[in-house]
């Protein structure tokens, strides 16, 4: 089988290795499609030399069929098709409060354990979710990151009868905006790069550019002056900080997905004399899983349209490297088969 | 009658006026105690000389006796203990969906419009809520403050099962803290004034004081690890801004109490990580100064501990003078009648 490994210094090898039998409570999983996440380009950038070992396989969006059953694994088996939740919380402890997604010493896989970008992929049955037998095997590697929108869509606590700003038009943000609208929320886009906002376009969102229009007096002309009910942080820069607590209305909702590596500045004021909230998201519970699923399965969301290439898992080092030269991709896959 | 007014300049004069009778949908007060809280004292240091029109009557935590009842009141009667809620909400549009206690247009009574730092007083009856007749009325010019910290409570979703963090051991913390424990939950004050620290013991309250003990292992120590459920940032400075994203455990919420003038840095990391959330309180809804009523009917507060000074109104400018020079001071009142 051929695997891949991100060896350091930008640049990933691909291997030849011994496939092996899947482990005590193992599966054994032929990886068909691995999406590239923003956390995979700040390994491949080593941003995370770190954190991640090296050589490692990394990757965790994905989708694939069970290929081998170890002992003791109930309920799969060989053909299946299934995705992972990346998350091993077997550490979890009691001060966690049942927050295993969160939970003080989780560990995730792909990051901290090895990953998907390989043919092969031996993982723990208790991260499986199956897939229904007709589900698109390409779709379905989108539902990791589609399941971290529902997650976040889910603690925003978003009513059909309310209006919502996503603050950055990234695969995150749109995720987040397509399932925000599923539900029947108003939903408006604000996204500063202009071959990602034809691409809110053309998955049927609302979408500003906060350089030419002013984002508030837009949102108040869309909400006869309520303001956003909630608004999705999911851009990671000051402006969107900026943003966030002048186009959120009274009691408004703002969910932070964005991940800010040091301390920024934050209107506290705003809070107060509005008295919003501010939510913290971080990837998503099983239930978010069994969502993100159902939305791939019944094709109520467009998201073809997320997929901007695939190549195949060979390729790695030149798809890294297309990805880092090109903003406007939004998810590219790599066929794990070719 | 006598009337105090705010002049600028660090100064109040006493003026001697003409009692009027109230206009219609108004009754007039006799206005027993009042408090001075940290927002008239910042009208002192003339921080508010922009909002605040000069020569002006202020004063907004009070407690007093119906003296006269103007046409169409309905349910007053002259002789009946009550306290004002004074937020003045007539101005409220469809865009405060109902949360009218900080509507967009309001006006607060004693801020925006004459107070009751006088010995009579006209309000419009929609912002009284009566006492029982045996109520102490010194006792109930802490409704307003009392109010404040039962909506934080409310706000923060506190379970009896729970620890909660206040930071800052000011007025409004302490009540936080008392209301709180009051509930059946842990809480842990941390304070640095050595007074304030002794006052918060001598009203029952474990506290801590961040400068000589850590305060996160303290908080820990006494959690089982989990940390605190809830955090109260009642403080208002930047240690207390630091601090509080460390001592919430996972899930924690933060109640934004303290009002904060400019943009802050933030961990907003802590907040993705652990999913914390910040929610934004601001002065009280009517449901509030209802169970504040209740807390000081049932006396089950320490609330007496809380006054440590009762001065004649007519010596107003030495009470602030005195306020002023001394930090350790919680809450100061002034006898009306005198
Ligand atoms: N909470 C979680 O579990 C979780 C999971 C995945 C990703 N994330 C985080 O979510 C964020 C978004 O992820 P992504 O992969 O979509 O990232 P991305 O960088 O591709 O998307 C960010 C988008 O914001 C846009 N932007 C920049 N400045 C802007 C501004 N002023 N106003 C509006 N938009 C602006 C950029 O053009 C870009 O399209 C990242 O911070 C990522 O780390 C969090
Ligand atoms: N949300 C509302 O509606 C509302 C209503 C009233 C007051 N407030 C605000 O609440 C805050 C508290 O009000 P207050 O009257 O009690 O003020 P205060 O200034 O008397 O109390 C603040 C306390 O924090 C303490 N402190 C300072 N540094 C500290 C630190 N590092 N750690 C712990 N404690 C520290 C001070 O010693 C002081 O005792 C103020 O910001 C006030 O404006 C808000
Ligand atoms: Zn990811
Ligand atoms: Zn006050």
């Amino acid at each position: 089988m051929k695997a891949t490994q991100y060896v350091g210094n930008r640049t990933f090898s691909v291997i030849d290795k011994e496939m092996s039998a899947p482990a005590k409570g193992e599966v054994r999983i032929k990886v068909a499609y691995v999406g590239v996440c923003g956390t995979d380009v700040h390994i491949y950038h080593g941003m995370m030399d770190k954190r991640v070992r090296i050589p490692e396989t990394i990757g965790h969006e994905m989708s694939g069929v069970i290929d081998a059953v170890g002992d003791g694994v109930e309920g799969f088996s060989v053909g299946e098709k299934v995705v992972v939740r990346p998350l091993d919380d077997r550490m979890a402890k009691p001060s966690d409060k049942g927050y295993n997604h969160i939970c003080e010493e989780l560990k995730f896989i792909g990051i901290d354990s090895p990953g998907a970008m390989q043919q092969y992929w031996n993982v723990p049955a208790f991260v499986l979710h199956k897939l229904d037998p007709t589900t698109d095997l390409k779709l379905a590697a989108l539902v990791e990151p589609l399941a971290v929108a529902v997650h976040d869509v889910r603690r925003s606590r978003l009513r059909p009868d309310e209006t919502a700003v996503v603050l950055g038009g990234g695969p995150i943000g749109l995720l987040v905006a397509l399932v925000a609208k599923s539900g029947g929320a108003q939903v408006i886009v604000s996204e500063v790069n202009a071959n990602r906002i034809a691409k809110a376009k053309q998955l049927g969102l609302q979408v500003v550019d906060p350089t030419q229009t002013d984002l508030v007096e837009y949102v108040k002309s869309k909400t006869a002056d309520r303001r956003a009910d909630v608004v999705f942080e999911v851009a990671g820069v000051q402006p969107a900080l900026d943003v966030m607590t002048e186009v959120a209305g009274i009691r408004g909702r703002i969910v932070m997905v964005a991940i800010h590596g040091e301390k920024k500045p934050v209107d506290l004021f705003k809070f107060f004399w509005k008295e919003l909230e501010l939510i913290g998201a971080r990837v998503y519970e099983r239930e978010d899983y069994d969502r993100a699923i159902d939305l791939v399965t019944k094709k109520e969301l467009p998201l073809e349209d997320m997929i901007t290439d695939v190549q195949p898992l060979t390729q790695i080092q030149e798809v890294f490297k297309k990805i880092d030269g090109n903003p406007d991709g939004l998810k590219v896959l790599m066929d794990c088969q070719l």
